[in-house]
């Protein structure tokens, strides 16, 4: 979960929704190909995002590469039923990304802050997940081979506040220190839709790109800055308290004919309130963050067998 | 913290938010005394709202009782210089409250999910509090006050999705099988203001109402449903996502001679959306939760000596 | 987990490990049977004392009624694999013991410290219960049988350092406020033996009683004291240091013919040493805990539909 | 906290308490000094060990350095009034071996397990402790030195069974990505007697050689695998099985005028034992861990201004 950008756009880490910022009947956004697909047993539906060129990646305000989104209405429920149809799907994803990993290593990294509750899921992953790499050490080569485990190494973080460090500054530093050949990012995202918000994982080969357009290069988790392959899993569990305020805003406003000049006015004024630093979560956090990183590391320990 | 209530009243757990919503200068409501005083020294500023009697309870949608409400900008600053005047002050107000209890027992319920960060706060209260009353079935009579300490038992009983019951089920039943003479109740709340938003505690002798108005008297917290005195101290750690929408429009639409109509339209809208179960708070709230949670157990261990 | 009795015996909280304190030949202690069942497929072994009448009890130093002590060297490990059967064994004999419950309120407590690892056990199965019962009133009579759920409510009350009360009182006063028909106690033991902590889970009808024979009365779990039927789901998770201590001790002198008389003053000496207050866990007790919880939670969901 | 090593030879990380190993007449070991004080008035005892020489470190099985040993009676007790001067004298002592760090970026690296309570002491030091290394780069140059904090950074890596990866590993990373001139490294260790468990902290120059003697060098932390000054501030909260068992029964079998060889065999019998993984720990470790955590970060927020 990242500090917010730029307040003047609404803000959303999913490549999908800057996507449906565009108008409905621009079916071609130059640069951009964006493929869907719709689960009906399963009731998944899947959205890629392509981004093929720089047009597109100025367009979209996001990296050149594949950007998976997967919804489903059940993620966060208890229902072990669902969970296991999401958890081969999104399984399925990662490999498609990862390319050829197959007993190659590989470091999951869970970003967030486990103490505040929609920040802790990077973390709880890690928590849940079947580390091994240690296990080649101990019990020699073939041992992962033999029992079927991928090589994985985890590492929780924190965030700025509590190490004082950049992320991509640990992150870099492990990962020439152990030489991982791949990097899965786990981190909570902010959607703009709240109706997304528990129910979406977006998969991506570019890496986090917090705040892109503003232009910090430093803090990007990327193959430029952390030298090898990255695949970033995002889900979203809260929205901006200014996205909020300024959507449904405008929502209402589009309903009124509220000229475009009279729109801007309202967004730039929220722009300077105090909800800055303050974002929405459902009252249902706790549940919600337990079953999906249940099944993110679950999905996770399916993907690099 | 508690699932909001009516959706066409901006919602706010704290009595002197209520008492702003009338007009500035009608400086007395009837049946309702309010009383400022400011620390200039400290930087903090006391309001104490009395309900005197039943048109004052009308008028206000709260039950009958004094309302002291503590406000200081630096109560979630994690700098010790800072807390120690308000803790004095937290306990002075809560010792005049809960009247001549020296030596008495008393418990103490944190109440709310210590899983959500923003509604830990009563769970961590009790995590640092000081408890004794065990000590004096185990060392003799006079152990307490030798060592000047209070009789202090505690319980986070957790919330209705943990437990299956309500709070006030649980409290009941201990207070009847343990006798204490005073409850103290600790919970998050929701404040209308962002500025409130941890930054704030409110003391009342009232008891805690969730959703007073609405009829649910299963659920109050109060002398008549628990059967002895209570105290709560409220402390605001998020906003309803709706009332904040709800409150950035009409400001908005205030400063543009909107017709009450309309802005009445737009809150009734506000009202259909699907942000209904979902809180606004600081991404900083790991570090307030703590901080506060400090405090109020320090003045609770001072205040029953 | 509760402190430590009478360190002149060996401590333990298994029926099943004070039965084998008895000479091997044996076989009939008057008012005591024994029933040994090995389920080689799952590798499961299952034993149970009956403690008959009065003679048994004072034999066992225990109350009469069923225990049930169910092993499995898998209970602690990971994989989900060998999580079914023994989750299905666990629920057949909480039904067995129950009785007729189907449709009928019950209480899961459980106990202990959640800030101490071994004896959090009781909290983290309430953490994974599925909890029903204000279901019933949110959605209807007939909502619980529908979806095939029981009416289950949960409390992780805490252990007396953290409440000032005793677990007894607590319960006593949750339950004649919500009239539940059944209490199902979850509890971390002590075991004598290192090789049961954490590969054993003891279910009786006769609930807890920390200390039995110590005649602290007030703290006993039981139908007595609670005034409804008991069933305790007790997993040891550490030994008594004293236990350990005295048993290798023991079973050294008597491999060295050690007379009866030196090893009684070595067991006495022990009881001086300054381990009293201690325990000894398994260094991976945080991944034992939260398997076996996971287990433990998963029975109690299957039990009660 | 680390993996037994050697159980032939009783289990302690306490230079301290190898050099008790030897006779109590040889007050001068070759190469090694030994210095204690008593401050009376805090009831506070220092004792330094110094390791001069190749022939020092042979005898004590510990590397070349300073061994400063704060004990103290009061550590784990909650009474604030107690821990000022402790925190006081640790501070000293840190800023006497860290020497002139003024204004130095520092790493603290809070090793251990949260998930289990005697190990978490590291983590939860890192929890409390005032991290600014970021605030630099925010408010520029002088804003630590304005508001007199140390330039801190800090990090909780976990145990390789969570992270698959050396604890050096990991350090040495971001030791060569964030360029700190000093990193204090915070464990919980093991103490031969156990009433230093809780009681006691080692700081050292040294470095932590888990298992020292046994030749893992991969697993050292001192300044020749990290590349920078490393100063270890170690907090027994344990006592190996083993060594408690075998304590135990040595102490009785003086008394008792065994032979060597008897106690030899006992002891060999003991390694053989099912208590390999096990340790031993008070029932009020979770209180104690809270509050030495405190003390140390507090200690270590003085150190560096």
């Amino acid at each position: 979960m990242n500090p917010m950008g730029n307040l003047s756009m609404p803000r959303t880490d999913l490549a999908l929704e800057i996507r449906e910022t565009f108008p409905e009947n621009d079916t071609q956004i130059q640069g951009v190909l964006l493929k869907e697909e719709y689960n009906k047993k399963r009731d998944i539906k899947v959205t890629t995002v392509t981004i093929k060129d720089d047009r597109g990646a100025k367009a979209m305000g996001k990296p050149i590469g594949t950007y998976i989104t997967i919804e489903s209405a059940k993620l966060d429920e208890k229902d072990e039923s669902f969970q296991e149809p999401i958890t081969k799907e999104v399984a399925k994803y990662i490999r498609q990304l990862a390319g050829d990993v197959k007993g190659k290593e590989i470091l999951v990294a869970g970003l967030g802050n486990r103490e505040v509750t929609p920040d802790a899921l990077g973390p709880q992953v890690v928590d849940n997940l079947l580390v091994t790499r240690h296990l080649k050490e101990e019990y020699g080569e073939e041992f992962l081979e033999r029992n079927k485990m991928g090589n994985i190494s985890a590492i929780a973080p924190g965030v700025m506040a509590q190490t004082g460090m950049e992320t991509s500054e640990i992150l870099k530093g492990i990962i020439k220190e152990t030489n991982p050949k791949l990097v899965v990012v786990i981190d909570a995202l902010a959607a703009r839709s709240v109706d997304r918000v528990n129910k979406t994982i977006q998969i991506t080969d570019t890496g986090i790109s917090p705040g892109s357009g503003v232009g910090n290069n430093r803090k990007e988790l990327n193959k430029k800055s952390l030298g090898i392959d990255v695949i970033a899993l995002g889900i979203p569990t809260v929205v901006d308290a200014a996205t909020i305020v300024r959507d449904t805003m405008e929502h209402y406003m589009q309903g009124q004919d509220f000229s475009e000049q009279e729109t801007n006015q309202f967004i730039n004024e929220v722009g300077e309130h105090s909800i800055r630093n303050m974002f929405v979560t459902p009252k249902n956090i706790d549940e919600a963050i337990k079953q999906i990183s249940y099944t993110v590391s679950e999905a996770l320990n399916q993907s690099f067998v």
